[in-house]
């Protein structure tokens, strides 16, 4: 049994300016997807959503993985056994993560000889299968690691604080999300059109603020960027109200992560103050995990078990 | 004895942006500071704030008032009795409306002749006095009444929809709020400046939505600024709450108005759902006033008592 694991990522900037071709900046998180496969009669796929054969309802993107990887090997039978850190659908990459660790795993079985890149091109392909017009930062960075100048694919330095995730355990539909911002820029282009830049813009900014490690105006412009996200209509009450908990107690910075509307947002925090501002996120009604930026992206775990 | 009365305002649009010369759009409200004057042995104030005589310190508007008012009159003896709705110092223009209303009482009591104008920019003398830097909207709106465009005070068509205000009763300190905006702008020009020019745009694009009547466009807009007005660090967690509680019951659009920071946000609202929204601030820990749109500015209210 060979396990491969993948990270989820967090925006700390860029989300919905980035469709536009706006510059982004993705960041690899410690919150991994565990895929295990060994070879087996029948095809045998186990999750926390349960326990299936190829299903493209249940297990859709696993479920692809494995048709597409029947082009590389002969794959007949096959158990595959997920396990994950990252919330389901709450905008930090969960379906890129399974769908990157699985293909790593698989190639890895079968001897496929696929590159870290063919991996990241791959299943690019099965996001866009599943979900139809997917963006391929999710599943590069999940490949990659660390923290990734999108649309240029370029590595930054590492950022070492603190990160904490706070999930409102509200379900949002990116594609609603991303088509409600698309209106409101063709019904004002000439509001909506320069905060688009603007968001890509602090990307720019950003750059150098990473390699200086300079985080407090990294903040400064996450908490900006956080306005600019609300102007747009993808905020909501529980995302400002965990938003300004994590501020309110102390944290660098706090802003939506990945399309609003409900999902996660996320906050820089010191060292020394991370668990504050975590219980001061699950005070507010969010659950909230601390994590930290990963260097790694798909990694080997165990070639037995 | 004579009463006068000045209503406040809220900001449709602009608030911030218009320090630095953008376009803002004011709307004075029925909420009214009401002030009576007679003729008296000594120089007795009584408001909620206590009964004094001249005093710089508990009412400096109103005495600042008087001795400005003793240059076109014979003043010895004064008797002042302020009433008011507004809440003082939540960004409603209450300073605004007790200078215009005591200016204008003391002015008909006494027959000075001052027309409306000279009682606008007379207003503004004792409120840059008082307050060292005060811009002239606020005593403007109070004076003339109406919906403004600022700065070139050209008065728009009314708004006849409900406007609800909800307090926070977080005290803010405006100066405080301006300096941190002039700070933030100076540290990132490149990303401040366009935000500002950009609420400046929007009372640009909602001049013709007012004379059309179109709400429904105009809070689309007004739900935008406020995200601006969040992005430039005036917003609070408060704000955002009471912001968020009536959006989510129904109103056409609700933003901060004023300095931010705390004080009051706005919403429009339907003919309609006007309670069910004040309801709604009510139940987010703020308070709620339903008031509308005022054509008129200072008025008399009575020659006898």
């Amino acid at each position: 049994m060979i396990t491969c694991s993948a990270p989820g990522k967090v925006y700390l900037f860029g989300e919905h300016a980035v469709v536009y071709g706006e510059n982004a900046i993705c960041c690899a998180v410690e919150l991994r997807t565990k895929v295990s496969v060994e070879k087996s009669n029948e095809i045998i796929i186990e999750s926390a959503l349960g326990c299936t054969g190829l299903d493209h309802k249940i297990h859709p993107y696993v479920s692809y993985v494995i048709e597409k990887m029947q082009q590389f090997a002969d794959i007949k039978g096959i158990r595959i056994i997920i396990k994950s850190e990252l919330p389901i659908g709450s905008g930090l990459g969960s379906s890129a993560a399974v769908t990157v660790a699985s293909i790593q795993a698989l190639n890895l079985l079968f001897d496929c000889g696929l590159s870290q890149e063919d991996v990241a091109k791959t299943a690019h392909e099965i996001e866009r299968m599943v979900q139809g017009n997917a963006s391929p930062t999710d599943t590069y960075v999940s490949t990659m690691g660390g923290v990734v100048m999108i649309p240029l694919k370029k590595k930054l330095d590492l950022i070492d604080c603190p990160i904490v995730v706070g999930n409102t355990n509200k379900f949002s539909s990116t594609k609603e999300l991303v088509g409600n911002v698309a209106k409101l820029k063709s019904e004002f282009p000439c509001i909506v059109e320069p905060i688009l830049s603007n968001i890509g813009q602090m990307s720019v900014l950003a750059e150098s603020l990473v390699a200086q490690g300079d985080y407090e105006t990294i903040g400064k412009l996450m908490n900006i960027n956080q306005g600019l996200l609300d102007s747009i209509g993808v905020g909501s009450a529980e995302l400002s109200n965990l938003v300004y908990a994590a501020r309110n107690s102390g944290a660098i910075s706090a802003k939506i992560t990945g399309a609003g509307g409900g999902g996660c947002m996320v906050a820089l925090t010191r060292e020394d103050n991370a668990e504050d501002i975590a219980k001061a996120i699950e005070n507010a009604g969010g659950e909230a995990i601390i994590t930290k930026n990963t260097e790694e992206g798909v990694r080997l775990e165990s070639l037995h078990g």
